[in-house]
């Protein structure tokens, strides 16, 4: 068997995923690719929001509760743009802002996004490999009834409220897995590949989108588990559900297996929803069952123990 | 006789003039014409230090003293720069951050410097018209024993330490002097030029060099008065004396008024270089005297009356 672990990961609830799997596993043994379809320009800094709050959770250094941004976090800038007019839309701190910068200007010299993320991950004094998805931009639109918007536009500056007619991954086709997302995926010794509970429209596709990475990681041997982000028909964080029932889903557990069912290998559902397994059909993905709802620090490795020996049984 | 004024502008010490000239002018009499010479992209924003600091001097939120930057300022992102490994040889105060990206914000989505510079200064409360030499990029270049140095790397990096060989203004020649700096300059209200007591070489030289401005300014009928940047043979602030030096120019204000020679109709220098006037030729522009050392805010405005003055009996 394998010792090597591939996490799919978005942003908050798949980050603490994330830090529970950093918990458990040594470096080697875990890369991280987190999405970045949400990122963007924003007063001619590249912002990763995914891959800053992977980061920042990791180190653990992230706001709880906010679901973004820094714990220890000053607003002497944004305080300013107030006051000389600039947009406020975009909560930026002064610390996160610092890390704006020097990414901006790393990029600018021509170092990757895959560089840049490493060598701050390696400030914040993390070893696990935070990976994102390609290097090339991809960025999330949403159809919805008041148009196209750009992601950033969805999320924060409309605070999710216009109704989602479609998605679209603009660029995804064309952009390349990056090298170390390939040697990561197709690694011998793979033990399996975790999908983190993030939000399917906006964390998860975006990854598969890129390139041929779904139809890679159909044809892995090695299995897949993919963890629901939805509870009892609720999404643990975000507009997950919300969208669902726009998009004319059910907004259940199921509705996610069902999502993802051409290449895992089963759903881990909450216990709470353990009447699903009865509405299964046969074409469905096995469910899997246990307390997905992650509370307190401990809760993150225990899910990440449990993750893990799931794995190992879809491997038996 | 006209009563429209322009001056030539550079950093702090033609700041200080600026200031003066903006307390005994109203806003529909003056026009300040600032070197962006000295431009350039840092972590990925535009920054313009002599607008900047003239912008702040103009506002009276400038650091006294301190030659750059605002008096209430704070470090914070600074600091988590330090903390990430980000460069650190250029000053980036937090409200001066903000600044700066609202900026390249602006000028990313197609407004010109002129037009951001006016949308800041309107924000600072300033009516007075502070306008960039050009909306197009020109760079000062240093030729020093130790090869071509960018400005901000000979000036801040460097501290000026480098000899210098010769001077370049990368872009000057195809730069376009911007619409409102020509009507500026061609309005048939001109009450005269002031040349404010800048570094020639770094400051006023690169607005010299766009386009055919200096050839302007020698078919100019109005009066066009210098001030000497030099007291003593000394530069009252920065390497203009050590520059002169080392350009094999004697380091004194004659050598000031050589240099403007072709455009100038006097130059005013101190009364301590009473001396200069006997060591004139006919070549030489006349010189005037008076106390051009500025160091209460009372001496700017002062100074700035005796320059109107100056201009005003220039023309008779």
């Amino acid at each position: 068997m394998g010792n090597k672990v591939v996490a799919l990961c978005g942003g908050v609830g798949g980050a603490k995923l994330a830090y529970g799997l950093s918990r458990v596993l040594p470096p080697e043994e875990l890369s991280i690719i987190v999405n970045t379809g949400d990122d963007f320009e924003h007063f001619g800094l590249h912002i990763s929001p995914d891959i800053d709050t992977v980061t920042y959770t990791l180190a653990d250094i992230a706001h709880q509760g906010q679901g973004w941004g820094r714990a220890d976090e000053k607003w002497i800038v944004m305080q300013e743009l107030e006051h000389i007019g600039g947009e406020r839309w975009f909560k930026l701190g002064d610390r996160d802002i610092a890390l704006h910068l020097l990414r901006t200007q790393m990029l600018r010299a021509g170092k990757t996004l895959t560089e840049v993320t490493a060598y701050l991950a390696a400030r914040f004094g993390l070893r696990h490999a935070i990976l994102p998805m390609s290097d090339d931009p991809v960025r999330t639109i949403i159809e919805t009834d008041e148009g196209l918007l750009p992601f950033q536009d969805y999320f924060v500056r409309r605070r999710c409220e216009p109704t989602v007619r479609s998605l679209r991954y603009s660029g995804a086709v064309n952009a390349k897995i990056s090298a170390e997302v390939l040697r990561a995926l197709d690694d011998k010794n793979l033990r399996g590949v975790i999908v983190c509970p993030s939000n399917p429209y906006l964390s998860i596709a975006p990854i598969l989108a890129v390139a041929d990475l779904r139809a890679r990681l159909r044809k892995l041997s090695a299995p897949i588990l993919a963890i629901s982000p939805i509870v009892a028909g609720l999404a643990l964080k975000g507009p997950a559900a919300k969208m669902m029932g726009e998009l004319g889903v059910h907004s259940g557990a199921l509705a996610i297996a069902r999502m993802y069912a051409d290449f895992i290998d089963a759903l881990l559902v909450d216990s709470q929803d353990a009447a699903l397994d009865g509405r299964r059909t046969h074409t469905d993905p096995p469910l899997r069952f246990g307390d997905i709802v992650m509370t307190s620090r401990d809760d993150r490795t225990r899910l990440a123990r449990e993750c893990l020996s799931h794995l190992d049984c879809l491997r038996q």
